[in-house]
Order: C-alpha cells, then structure tokens, then sequence
C-alpha cells in the first residue's frame, strides 16, 4: 500500500518530547516554542515568529492584527482551503475570490487590481504547492491602493521568490504577515501546527499580546510592565511545548527532508514527461521566479473523467491519489451570501488537478512505473 | 525547591505518541482523539465531546454556537481567566460582569437575575476550583429569561453537583454546552488541550462543523454526503493526536491522579485549620450540593500584606505559591468600553487569595509545616 502521505519520523521526537515533560513545562512558549521560532528568524530572516496551533489560527490572528471589520474586503484565490477564508469570515469581511493563473493553481496576479474597490483591506496570495506567487505585482498593487498582504504560505516552507531587484527572498518574508502550516501533510510536520511570520514591525508587540490571550504576560516577564493584565481580544493560539518539541527534531532535519522531497519531485518530473505528453496531461510549472520545495507533485489532467481513471487505476495498485480544493465560490457556504461568478481557472483545477503521493519514505519509481505501464 | 505545579507524567504518554505516529495520523480527530471522546461521553454522559486546542477554544466555540452577534450580552463572573471573556468578546459580545460570592470565589449566583437584560443571551458560569456553581439557580434563570448556560469547567473535571431533585450530577454536563481545559496546571493535562461538551442536542451537528474548519467533513467519512465544502465558519480547532495520546494515558490513571490530590487537598484542609482561624485566614468552602475535585487548594488571606507576607515567607523555604486573576472588569482593556461598576468579592479575590503548591508529586506535608511554623 502506498498512502497519499506519510508523516516521517526523523528521530529524536519523542526524545524531545521527554526532555519538553522533564523541564517541568509542556503548555505554550517553552523551551522548544523558542528554540524553533530562534530557528525561523534565523535562518529565513523574518522579522518575528510564534509558533500557532494550526495555520487556521495564524491566519485568524493575521485578521484580528490587520483589524478586519465587519463589511471589510478580503481579496484572495478561490481555489484554496476553507481557512484562508474562514479565518477572515470569522472577523467579519467580505471574501472577494479571484481566479486562478493559466498555468499554475495560485491567485492569478493580473486579475486582482480589477477586484480592487474603496473596502478592500487586503490581498491573501496562496503559494500554492510551495511555489511563489508574483509577489512584486502583489506587493506593488498594496502599496498603490494601501493594502495589507499577509501570505498563506501554509505549503510554502524553504521556497523562496526573486523579485525584479534580483533579490532571493523566502517565501513568508515578502507580505506585512505571513501564515506557515506544520500539518502532517507538509514538508515538516507537528501533526497539527502552524506559524505566524511578522515581517511589518507595527504589529510584533500586539501579535504577542494577541497569541497570550489578549494579556501582556510576555511584556511581564521581561520584567517591561509590573503585573499582567487583559488589554486586547486575543486567544490561546499556542500550541503546547509538546508540539514545539517534536517540530524541533523535524527543524533539525530540515535539510535532509527538502534534499530527498525535492529528488522524489524531480524524478516524478523527470520520468513523466513523455507520458504526460501522450496523456495531455500537464505537469507542474514553476515560473523562473520561484524555487520549488518539494510540497507536491501534482497533474492537471485533461478533463474530470480522466482524472477519475487515474485514481481508480492507481487505487488498483495500493497507490492512493487525492483530488484538492472544490472552489470555494461555489461552496454552498460562499452562495448563502453572494452571486456565484465564473471563476473557470479555479474550477477547472477543482476538476482536473490530481495529487500523486509525496512522503519522505516515498518509493516514486513504484508509483511511477504504476502511471506510465497502465496508460 | 517545591513549584507550584509539576506536570505528571503516569508513565504510557510517550508510548501513544509513538503509537500514533506509528498509525500515520497525527493531525486532528485520530485514534486516540476518539478514545478519548468516548471516554469522556461514557464515563460522564455528556452527550457529545470534541477535543480542542484549549479550553479557550472550546469556549470559542460555544460562542459561534449560541450564535452569539454584536451587542449580545453575556454574563460571567469577573474573577476568572481573560479567555471566558474574550471568547464571546471575538464574537462582538458585551461582557456584563457579575460579583463572586462571599464564601467562594465562583459567580453569586443571587445577582445575575438583576443583570439581565433584554440583550443577554448567556450566562457563563466558572466552577472555580473545581467548585460547583449553584446550577439550579442558574438553569432556572436560564429558562425563566430563555438564555443559554455555558459552563466553563476548566477547572471542573470530575467534580459534580448535587441539584434540589437530589440526582449527582457531573459538572460539564447541567449547561447547554461547557468547556474543560487540559492545560499543564490542571489535574488531568495534555500540555494545551480543551474539550468542548454539548448537552443539547440541537448543537451536536453544527459543532462537528465548526470544529472541522467550517467543512462537513466528518459527515463525508460517515458516508452521509458524497463530497465535503465549506457549509459554515468555523476553525482549526482539533488537537494533533499527538495531544490527545498524552491525554488518553493521563485519563487512564484519571482515578489514581484523583485519589492522590483529593489526599494532598485533605491533608492541607485539616492540617491547617487551626493556623488558619489563629491567622484569619478562610480556608476553602465547599457548599453542600458541590464535590471537590482537589484542584486547587487556596487561602483567602484577610489582606493584600499578608498574601504578600505568605508569599514570601514561603518563597524563603523555596516554596512557590500564586495568586490568581485580576478582576477583569478593572482591567485596562474592559475600562477602555464600559464604566467600571464596583464588584467588591471580586476585588477582595483578586487581593487576598492565594494558591498553595497542587500537583501528584508533592510533598503537602513539607508545604504545611512551612505554613504552620512561619506564622
């Protein structure tokens, strides 16, 4: 059998885990919270982290920092998990969908400006699969119409964009905030899990406030205030130390996990092209602008039908592939409140996109030969 | 060095961490996720219960149940946690902050009738320390005034009350919904970690809603629909299973865990009553219809000087002991909205009480002999 996903173990988990117990402190901000935030700022320059329960939260606390209010415009792809958008829905905004790149199931860029109106508070870009979205468009558009960017970046760990300046920058470092996933799903893994990246320091002191439940415990115990109190809205957006534990020992390894994903990826890429060209199907494109991460490898196949038959004839083999996203303007929930508009991009990679498995302990070759003998 | 918490470890919570790991699902509403639901559901008869990432969470929750809107009104005692506020706060409530009682920390409950008004939609009482509110005053308002009752049980496990029909009741399972923490300084812990209970069966199927990210995703695996989308708002709200690993081993040993703080909670309250009425000092009150969960033993000094006293004294003998939540409704951030009213209990609360060291491991005689012979 060959799952869709497989959550790897590196290790030293629950090794950490114990030592996380042994310190005496296992709820939110302990030791291993900190040293994997350290690590974050560190080694991809941004400004500040706290680490979230789940990317959902991050996202939500990006909406309480940006103030979203009731009526407030949210600009993001419509082909997206339901959280970019709920977590904007819960602080009352408006979700204004864009459709999805030709070539590539993030936002299309081109489309946002026109999406653009008096109430719009921000643009959401959804790095897709780990591969950049324009970010310079993006970005050049929030500063023309004053806009926040906060990027949900959620598939999006060690990927990196290159502006038209030249320079390389990691994804999650370009938006005002940014959103990062460490479900068991992604490259590096706390089962559930996520983070938030403060690039724009207005919010860095608020962000803390907010994830302490709306206290300034953290300003307390830096000795900055006296005692502690309620001074903002806020929630227990921490995960606990146990969570932070085990991402650590993934953090650790996080060379080694990009090194192997990215080789699976490449030999899907490799070894299919002949094959996706007999079957017109169209393999992933990444723009010379971005890296790719090893997320995901994914075919848009031609139409719905023939995606069907992939899965049925890898289901035959023990090999499980998975469609992704049902376009979120059409969900049931979105047309409660607003007219549907063709977004025939979004629905199309709803149809046709299909997911082949990628884990660290992944035999490609098998899923490969699998694909290719039986079509 | 005595703290004032250790977190306890029963010995197999590294074991189910590994265990699900080892099963490929970390992420939310697993295995052990599902042990621990039913656990919960037999042992207690709560109708339905859904792990969350904290009591916080679970509170959160109820909020977007009950539907709370802008405006809304909502009850609650003024001596508790900042969370009980700013759950329904995030939802646009008006928080109507009531005193606590003479004798006990919790709600009293003989003024919330003078406090409803046509705009109240809750009442949100806190067990304190595990201590029941009196819910037969609070049911019958409830249904007198067609509010509903959200208990905060984060302190609660395990304890029950006694109502005027004379059945026993577990707390957590009297209110439409309630909340429970798992947090490290409770008695039953998973580091971060909550449940949300509901009692009333209108909420049962939008509660699994809410918690899956707004999808009906868990209606999907049980074959009830053919796809899953977005139907409602929701959230994040599931804990890994690793979370829920740790806290299946720690309900396996729920009644040793329960047996050996009862004991340190029996052993503080008669050993130190003599000191107590030769200090003036109140011990802890334990109204008839409640049960004591041994969570918390606490003193209320007779001032602000001598807690600071005790403290201290204790401090020298490498002894910690807490004092515990500022009235909220003298908070910075609740004075920025409203007029502060006098709440005088409460305040006497916030400045008197003190919670001596609680946890598995502790040596209580050590802590009563340092007591008894500083003063």
């Amino acid at each position: 059998m060959i799952p869709f996903n497989k959550p790897y173990l590196t290790g030293k988990e629950l090794v950490y885990i114990e030592n996380a117990v042994k310190k005496g402190k296992i709820s939110g901000n302990g030791y291993y919270t900190k040293l994997c935030q350290d690590f974050f700022e560190k080694k991809y320059g941004f400004f500040k982290c706290l680490l979230t329960t789940s990317c959902t939260d991050a996202l939500e606390m990006a909406a309480i920092l940006i103030n979203i209010q009731e009526g407030d415009e949210v600009i993001m792809p419509s082909y997206t998990f339901v959280s970019t958008a709920n977590a904007f829905v819960l602080r009352g905004a408006k979700i204004v969908f864009a459709d999805s790149r030709k070539d590539h199931p993030s936002i299309d860029e081109d489309a946002i400006e026109a999406l653009i109106t008096p109430k719009t508070k921000a643009i959401v870009p959804v790095h897709y699969a780990g591969v950049a979205s324009d970010m310079d468009k993006i970005m050049d558009l929030a500063l023309k119409y004053n806009l926040f960017v906060v990027e949900d970046a959620a598939q999006a760990i060690d990927s990196f964009y290159t502006g038209k300046d030249g320079v390389q920058r990691p994804l999650g470092s370009i938006g005002h905030l940014a959103a990062f996933s460490f479900h068991e799903t992604k490259n590096i893994i706390s089962g559930e899990g996520g983070m938030l990246v403060i690039n724009d320091a207005q919010f860095a002191e608020r962000a803390e406030i907010i994830w302490e439940k709306g206290t300034n415990r953290s300003a307390f115990f830096r000795g900055e205030v006296d005692k502690y109190g309620w001074v903002d809205v806020g929630s227990s957006f921490l995960p606990s130390d146990i969570i932070a534990a085990f991402l650590w020992a993934q953090l650790e390894n996080i060379d080694d996990i990009q090194r192997v994903r990215k080789s699976h990826w490449e030999h899907y890429n490799t070894k299919l092209q002949t094959w996706a060209v007999e079957n017109e199907i169209q393999l992933p494109v990444i723009p010379s602008y971005s890296t790719n991460n090893g997320h995901m490898f994914y075919l848009v196949c031609k139409n719905l039908e023939q995606r069907t038959t992939i899965i049925e004839k890898l289901k035959s083999k023990n090999i499980l592939s998975v469609f992704h996203y049902i376009s979120l303007h059409s969900s049931p929930f979105y047309n409660q409140i607003h007219n549907e508009k063709p977004l025939p991009q979004s629905d199309r990679y709803s149809d046709c996109l299909l997911r082949l498995p990628m884990y660290y302990e992944l035999d490609v070759m098998n899923v490969i030969n699998n694909l290719r003998n039986e079509d």
